[in-house]
């Protein structure tokens, strides 16, 4: 009976990088969040730690400056290729690799009188940018998204005719508030994309599917999210959601004499419902592989 | 030798309220996390385990939901004041009140084509608008604020000229990275404010402040902060700042010869500088009871 | 071109459950986080908003509950294994199945004079037991596992030999501390296991390799420590971890002439290294399709 | 109408040392998270960005370093004071200092056969031990603490006789679960005591009230622990507590004919129950002020 060696990464996760560009006086900054990972032939360290195939993390890390630094950072979705191909081309040992960068959004602040300030920038909302970028030999995968998008709608979602089998209590309503925090990452078809038009693209389809569907379910909120995007970006060959029901309860006063007309409402925690999807183009490729550890999907 | 019960208060914490208002189509909603302690005679129940004079935890959070029906929400501070008199004013046994509100703020989604939606929204930033009011016999106080509004500058900062004491180490630098996570808190000399504006306002000038003063450390920038504040707002007694120095450190790549013009930076985590100070207005009366709690300053 | 629903699933996530037994005076209880899905033809909902299939999310949260109270709770592998035998071979629309159990930890308070105390109970380590149960037809996968279980060797770990490629800086050392937060999953090849005695089985098999194995990498420990597990528990076709190389860093204090023997260090947060990998028993059918979803792996 | 500099402090936050103490085989470690704060005259620096008084933060952090290569840690108190004097007795514009140090436990790893191993080490528990050492001019307190002692009993806590107020719906119960996470801070009345000895006396008194307290209320249990600790440690001036009570409730199954004896319960997050309340010494010195910024206390 033997044992061995399975599938197996390496890298170092989260470095922070910040990237000023400074060639004009109005400065852009880049605000990412870096997870290097290799894959190859690594076994000599699992089983003797023997690590002369082993480039540090440390390494890894320290690629990541140099490269910003040399080559600027562009899009996350560039910046993640680069990497990948700098690691998978440079290194015989390294066939593979799974280069994660995540962005945080900044806005300029506007001052009063002044307009939008040249270096001076807060926070946006929680929201997150973010690619995945496979590459496994030649073949390069990029999945991008976007994480946190928080919305609700105040009216417009309905939820009734599910069926009462043992166990259901809920009410039907054809009025309720309708929460999620959306994370949805799309497969593209290629890389000779215009990286930021894309995900500017399918941000608004999101939102606007969001707002704009009278919802009888979340599920079908979530369909027609994707629909959109597949419709507008034919470039991106599937897209998938994780999204929580945040649910919302109305609040019953009636022990009080109070009526409460869809206005006062208990925003709970847990538990709450998940819904998780995919929305597929019928003639795209599949990719399998390049989904695992992308975490709460399917 | 006499063991006693000292300052008490009890409530219910961190109560979730969604309020919509659906006066017109055009909803407008109020998210809000409330914090309701109450202060009083209650040794019976620390002592014997008497609860007779407890008004429960639950029937405080009942308050909360019944109060917003029958009164709308209004600002935080409206519904902080509400609370507070609605709880001393009512019970014997209450001599007096904490009343603690978060709000936690949304957009409207723009729709393709269809301009501010009526009813769709998303979750701005982080950032937390913050209201605590001590209730006290017939005194009031209202100290409110604002969390997390994170803020940076990619250039308009030096740091230089402290004293080369041991175990200094730091380089003195004449251009760096400034960036911190501004909380404030500012206490109201009465209760006749129009309270959405007076935050606009304050928030307006810490945005100001933090971008045109030419930073010589964080304590200045600070100070400039709160003197700005005090300075366009009379209604304000003083405020208080909790702000973190988020390093973000030049990253040396001169090893593989490499210049960084201040492009590449490291964004640390920990640790972090910490720069707590009060700017206060000469005249005003002191009020440091209602500032105990108040998490992370002086 | 057309576009359609790809793989989906959905339920309630974090369903909290605490359970007490008390067949005897000396209670016993289980605190579970179960997040329960269900898979199968639920097309409907997604393309039309029809729930005619739709068992509610908050219809599974009450099996929980019911199930709970019917059956008890047993071990997490047994309470997941109920639940989805109960969805899937109870409706006709649900084909598949993923329930994920968390345990968390509660021991028991030693009183001064009393012993073990019967009904009192304090919180013990951060770790959590998981397992995830996925049933597919008539077909079902255990993989359970830990999460979080932080260890550290102050000495019996070096790490040295790497190739010298461009952009390395990491000096090497033959004394380093080695700490990591275990994450580890492992999949049965059936279902008639003594679960209880399989996970403690596990977890000493882990800190005895962890604690025993002169480390070379962290990739050498663990898969020394995947090979303990194989070794020790037929009933396990393989075993895949996540672990963080949580960086100590040897503070450098020659500036001030001191010098620092491995007893002075620093503790970094982020970046840090990454290493997962599986170890599998050669002749162990592949179950691939249960890994989905499973955060941080490979 | 003037405007000025008030109260203030400012240093580095959270610096994470990890010390081993090499001395025999049998290592130990400590594992601290420091925050080093100074006040004094520091007017310069805000109004003027006159760095020329200004000990860098950064020089702060190295000093936490240095000083524990020089003297090794010891407890938590002994390191805070050392911080602390050092600062205050070493230059003349620092008139105080707080010195915060959090202690996060680790137990050592028993291997099978081997007995307690020399240096490998695994988490504790949640819990933190810590210490607050606060010094003014010659003055020095000591408020200690602990937080996140998670504790729970399943029977042995009653609820009722609360007035029946307006918007009260809370049932009466002679039998739920009582679940809070302690937090407790004790002011020592001087610094010659057995640091280690005293934490370990009082956690113990804490969990012993707790376990054998027949609650009537969570007040009630609340003091009879920290009487508990007056009584027995004459060192400690005052004990406050910041006890959440996280609710437990009974699932009601009786829509489904099933009864729930107390054995089925959902535990909430939020809101939650909060109570905060000192047991003081009567005859013991008051210090407010050390208790300014001590995170949710009163």
């Amino acid at each position: 009976m033997g044992i061995s060696l399975g599938v197996n990464q390496y890298g170092k996760a989260e470095v922070r990088l910040v990237h000023v560009d400074r060639s004009s006086p109005r400065h852009r900054i880049r605000d990412l969040t870096v997870t290097s990972l290799l894959r190859g032939d690594f076994a000599a360290t699992h089983l003797r730690g023997d690590n002369s195939a082993v480039i540090a993390t440390d390494t890894q890390k320290n690629t990541v400056y140099a490269l910003a630094r040399q080559h600027g950072v562009g899009t996350v979705e560039e910046f993640a290729l680069r990497l990948a191909r700098y690691f998978v081309e440079g290194f015989g040992q390294v066939t593979g690799s799974r280069q994660e960068v995540l962005e945080h959004g900044w806005e300029r602040i506007t001052t009063t009188g002044g307009g939008e300030h040249d270096h001076a920038f807060h926070r946006g909302s929680g929201e997150t940018r973010t690619t995945v970028v496979t590459r496994d030999g030649d073949a390069e995968v990029v999945i991008s998204g976007l994480s946190d998008l928080v919305v609700l709608k105040s009216t417009g979602s309905e939820f009734h005719g599910f069926p009462d089998v043992p166990y259901t209590s809920l009410v039907e309503t054809d009025d309720r508030i309708l929460a999620t925090a959306v994370s949805a990452r799309w497969r593209y078809l290629g890389t000779d994309v215009d990286w930021d038009a894309a995900h500017r693209g399918v941000r608004q389809v999101l939102l606007d599917r969001f707002a704009l569907t009278h919802s009888l379910s979340l599920q079908q909120t979530l369909y027609a999210m994707g629909e959109g995007v597949l419709e507008a970006h034919p470039e991106i060959a599937e897209i998938r959601f994780s999204m929580p029901n945040r649910h919302h309860f109305l609040v019953d006063l009636s022990a009080w004499d109070l009526d409460n007309p869809n206005e006062v409402w208990f925003a709970a925690d847990r538990p709450y419902g998940l819904i998780q999807a995919a929305v597929v183009r019928d003639d795209a490729p599949p990719a399998e592989a390049a989904w695992a550890g992308i975490t709460g999907f399917v």
